[in-house]
């Protein structure tokens, strides 16, 4: 077989804007590929592929390059070219590679971008969002935060910057765990485990108490992230309706399921801002314990009060021993502070402790390092008297214009604390329809059905956070909320509630 | 049944140092335990109890109360306190919850707890740590992170302390693109993500491309982190040796096994300091191309060059697209930094954000805004040209001491780059046996077998840190490692290599 007649039967095109390398490497590629030139064939040494070519020597070398390159064919030094050996075809340059097909499924959640696109939305176009749960950056404590960075000239000790245990940094554990007396929460820094923010926490509980088919009760609605981290673990859900059934519902619950753990969040609930009674916790941790029920308390918002302090949390009330106490200063502080805490068994933070070692090995030390400067120098308190009396502001702002510009359309209960109020809609369609409308108007909430086990249980309800804004733009947000309701009303679609429809064979 | 004489059967102890109410609670307790009293009795209303037990009626409220804590009673409003419907028992107070039954199984990994023992060595204690691959905390850039720190006065743009995407920091993630042209990799932002360490890379890698029984690659010995992030992924480990046979034995993997992923450290190897050449990179590359494998490429040394510059990164020279990149600036700058970022296909890193947002939503802001800092400034070369003069002059120190000293008993290559010397022991005993020896004399390393998929592979071998510590105590370090090894002789006990020994069935 005459091999040079082979890859010369194409001709070159000198107009072409291809290098002359590629070319060639194209004309001999198309001959592997279509099996012309078949594995272990001897190709012509360089020298010769350049005669044949009429190019440069190096023009020939890179050409054969860029066919190694491209795995078509191998170099064996001291013996010369040959086609490589093809498995399946042959790698296209770039998008080869499948990504898509390679990886693991991934659970299917019905709202597992909603933070995402949460996080997402354009405050700069002036479009008001009432709907994530954050604070308002302008409250943020930058000048607290500047005063510790600027004082903190020759006070860094390197051993702070090394290694650290993988439960977090020893000091703040400590700092901690002397704050939690504020919650009634008797703890030294032992049972105190550092987190990337509540949400890791949630996710390492997850990874060791959870194995796919377990139970795990959540209130419904809940927070959307505990929701989706149980879900991704594989464990099946239990909605528990936060009303009057809820403590007979948990009981049948229990009975009939067993689950691994109940997840809730006692103080100024998220979405619906209730804060549990302190008769209801007792009551709750009763159940807990006849059942040996694990309990996991969720307390972001507690020190967010606008009138009297909440009742003492779940873990200082239990005596069984069962509840996991989760918190976070990313609420209070600024969101991408990213810290938060878990005060659990020992036993348990242990193991927590050898999955993050998986994760991460431990949470960075400069955020550890200067949220415990910021804790020792009670800047903490100073800022909460500040976000309280703001928060507490703007959430009587809010309500207030709820009432005066959407009156009977929607119905509320005033919050004692956090970042939400929580509507009903008294109108014939759901929030998603007002949503759709509102975003016209240039404001945004979030549907009550996101924090629902099984939508559209919601349909009729929405979570406007008041933490965001200012009063006059809670002011100028509700306004457009009315204009939303007024709108739908206008154009006469009033009646788009969502129905069961009859179902359908799918033919 | 009379309960007053039930309950009352049992004297009290008026010398017992519990108070009345527990001593009362603890009464009833037994009868319902003892199921004496079975549940739904009506128990005595508390003014009768308090006469029964002739204490006060707070007394007999909080005996009621403590039995309610302990699931063993329960009150109904208006009606009465009746004894509890008890499951299978009751709860005992504070270790009620047997943690360790609850949690899920946890991956048997042989070496799973070697990083964190390594992490508590004293270094106080006059014991020189030759063993954890750290940076020694006299160069971590204390001075210039102060400076950046303290020169932020009026600089914090609240924006930067709020969410950010998942993927990271913008402007540091397009500076981390614009750095990667010193390892010739072309990049924006677009598909670079910013990682708790790298280790957080192998942990994001891990949930996006394996599944349990899958197949992954490494080579053996290769960083012991890896190995155990992958095997409890669940996947199946193939070590590769690190010799002749590399490219044959994988090659043999790929067409056997069809492995979802070959994880490679080919600049600075730890553990064995090993650089793999660019013609061996290219024929990597190529059967990576063949064989459709994905590439992981760790790269955390491969700005720690003593001599000449590396080769370019594999992520360079792949032209198939299969090739993904992870480094960290914790090895370069400060381990607490935990800062360490993956290139790859813009899919694989969309999967990988979308896994991160269950475990932490994303890292956080101070750490990534603080590098930011740092690299703008262009005190990173500043610090790189000072590490790697003052590491070449450690290496030098201990690769020149370990001939001294050490003599023919152990030998090792000089290595281009990063922090260890690996060495051959060429004894009739196991570095574990040397281990236990130095350890007397104040001396530690990581015996070799820590590294390998087989252990006791690599029992022959072990792993010397010289970036911890300054040339004097590496002289020392060495001085005592020698006494070790002359230890061992004098006690004659020079015979105890691991053979294989015969099986013998368990009976």
């Amino acid at each position: 077989m005459d091999i040079s007649k082979i890859i010369t039967g194409v001709p070159m095109d000198p107009q072409s804007r291809q290098p002359m390398y590629l070319q060639i490497a194209w004309i001999i590629g198309e001959k592997i590929r279509g099996l012309i030139l078949t594995s272990g064939t001897k190709l012509p040494p360089e020298r010769e592929l350049a005669a044949l070519f009429r190019v440069s020597r190096t023009t020939a070398i890179n050409a054969y390059r860029y066919l190694e390159q491209q795995g078509l064919v191998v170099t064996r030094v001291g013996s010369g070219t040959y086609v490589a050996e093809l498995s399946t075809g042959t790698a296209e340059e770039g998008s080869a590679v499948p990504w898509m097909q390679l990886m693991t499924p991934f659970p299917r959640l019905p709202l597992s971008t909603v933070l995402r696109e949460l996080l997402d939305i354009d405050f700069s176009g002036g479009s008001i969002s009432l709907a994530a749960g954050m604070p308002d950056p302008d409250l943020y404590p930058v000048e607290l935060l500047q005063r510790i960075m600027s004082g903190v000239d020759n006070s860094i000790n390197p051993v702070d910057l090394g290694h650290i245990a993988t439960e977090g940094y020893g000091p703040l554990r400590r700092l901690v765990a002397r704050l939690l007396v504020d919650r009634d929460i008797e703890s030294t820094g032992e049972n105190v485990m550092i987190t990337a923010g509540s949400q890791q926490g949630l996710y390492l509980l997850s990874k060791a108490l959870l194995e796919p088919g377990d139970y795990v009760v959540v209130e419904s609605p809940t927070f959307i992230g505990a929701h989706q981290v149980f879900s991704a673990a594989g464990a099946r859900i239990l909605g528990l309706p936060t009303g009057r059934s809820y403590f007979s519902m948990l009981e049948d619950y229990l009975v009939r399921y067993r689950p691994k753990l109940l997840y809730l969040i006692p103080t100024y609930h998220n979405p619906t801002g209730r804060v549990m009674s302190e008769a209801e916790r007792r009551e709750l941790l009763r159940l807990a314990a006849r059942h040996r029920l694990v309990v996991v308390e969720d307390d972001p918002y507690s020190s967010l009060y606008y009138g009297e302090k909440p009742p003492a949390s779940l873990k200082a009330l239990d005596t069984y021993g069962g509840v996991v106490y989760l918190s976070t200063y990313s609420k209070v502080l600024f969101p991408g502070l990213r810290t938060g805490y878990v005060v659990a068994n020992p036993a348990l933070i242990n193991r927590m402790a050898l999955e993050k070692q998986f994760i991460d090995l431990h949470s960075n030390n400069l955020a550890q390092w200067l949220l415990c400067r910021f804790l020792a120098s009670g800047a903490l308190d100073e800022h909460l008297t500040l976000v309280r009396s703001e928060y507490k502001k703007r959430r009587d702002a809010l309500s207030k214009a709820l009432r005066r510009y959407c009156g009977t359309d929607l119905s509320f209960e005033l919050p004692g604390g956090g970042f939400f109020i929580w509507c009903r809609l008294n109108r014939l369609f759901s929030s998603s329809r007002l949503l759709h409308q509102a975003t016209g108007e240039g404001v945004s909430f979030v549907p009550g059905e996101a924090f629902y086990v099984h939508p559209p249980e919601g349909e009729k309800e929405l979570r406007l956070c008041f933490a965001t804004h200012a009063e006059k733009p809670l002011q100028e947000g509700t306004r457009r909320l009315a204009r939303a309701l007024a709108g739908i009303k206008r154009t006469g679609k009033d009646q788009d509630t969502i129905v069961n429809q009859p179902v359908k064979p799918l033919i």
